[in-house]
């Protein structure tokens, strides 16, 4: 039904999965001109006080008020075909890394949020085989798979439809692939929905008996 | 648990909703310059070959194809505050209206869009009450009680958290306000969620038993 053999690749990638297999662009980059090189080499060992990291939690800090909002946080995150982040992901990010709840994310938080985007930039590379800058129905089934998750082609195809960045074009032909943000989304979804199953799935029989109440509660409290 | 009485509003909305009772911004407009006005007579009785519509449509096709893709009609549309609607909910409409899955839409399915966000226009500015171009918390329970859904506090507080512009600024703060377009996604989200689970539930005890499979399907096919 589903495995317990999950990795959390949301805060530690498989190792594997640092080492990138394709060339292709980089998926993400902050708009201050951040290249993708030296943002490798400040996430590899970034200490307590990086002054490169400060550099850009500045930048994104455009109106230095020395805490990054949604807006400011959105206008600096961009896919590897120029599209900004969904506000679902901006948030989604924001809900792990503002961890005293202050509606922005401090240095400190943001350290945590470049690290992740910077191991999620590595998982998306490697899964993104041909190097098209986005994920592709294939690519995503290996990439459930390896977090863990044992998808039916049909809840696969669910995914791909519901995260790719438009519909199909006709009948029978698949929809475009994933962008980077999207697919880091459609990772959380299917963790959080997967755990919150889990959870209800005491007996650990495969199936849960819900109300209306915890079924709403489950659903809505994904990102 | 839930009612059944469910008025359909994402096609139909209630005839006292078509009546706005704020004179708070148009939450939405073409980029084309359409004004609310013109654009009010125009859908109040769309002929089949409406000329002032077939412009509205031929100023959203940029590159003048015949029929209107993801990307155009998501720079076509934005909420009251500027802000262009998610990515998301232009798939949702899309998903609606493109009824032929050629994965865009042509002047016939542009006429049942156009109306269908219009409607929602007038809904929208209904629950507004204090006009202030987004629906805050009692807003939204009011909203969801008129079109017949029981949801618990619990459920409200997480559609308006899920639904808002970005995060509470501090905890006990409520989050802001929910923009147009995000309003008719979460409408359209609690509608799909609420008869998936109707259909599962079929001795209508108010439970439903549910295999992993079952519940991924359910709440990844809501948009």
């Amino acid at each position: 039904m589903y495995q317990q053999s999950y990795n959390n690749p949301n805060l530690r990638p498989h190792p594997s999965q640092h080492r990138p297999q394709s060339t292709g662009p980089a998926p993400i980059y902050a708009s201050s001109g951040v290249s993708r090189h030296s943002h490798r080499q400040s996430y590899q060992a970034p200490p307590p006080h990086d002054p490169q990291l400060f550099q850009y939690f500045s930048a994104v800090d455009q109106d230095r008020s020395g805490s990054i909002s949604v807006p400011e946080l959105q206008s600096a995150l961009v896919n590897g075909n120029w599209t900004r982040f969904d506000l679902d992901t901006v948030k989604m990010l924001m809900g792990i890394f503002d961890t005293d709840r202050s509606g922005t994310i401090d240095f400190k938080e943001f350290v945590g949020l470049w690290k992740y985007i910077s191991d999620w930039q590595n998982v998306f590379r490697h899964f993104d085989r041909d190097g098209s800058g986005s994920i592709e129905g294939r690519e995503l089934a290996e990439a459930m798979r390896s977090f863990g998750y044992n998808l039916s082609p049909a809840v696969l195809t669910l995914v791909e439809q519901k995260y790719a960045s438009a519909p199909s074009a006709g009948y029978g032909s698949p929809p475009p692939g994933i962008t980077f943000d999207r697919f880091v989304r459609a990772c959380v979804v299917v963790k959080t929905l997967t755990e919150s199953f889990q959870r209800a799935d005491t007996d650990r029989d495969g199936w849960v008996q819900l109300s209306y109440e915890q079924f709403m509660s489950m659903t809505l409290s994904a990102p």
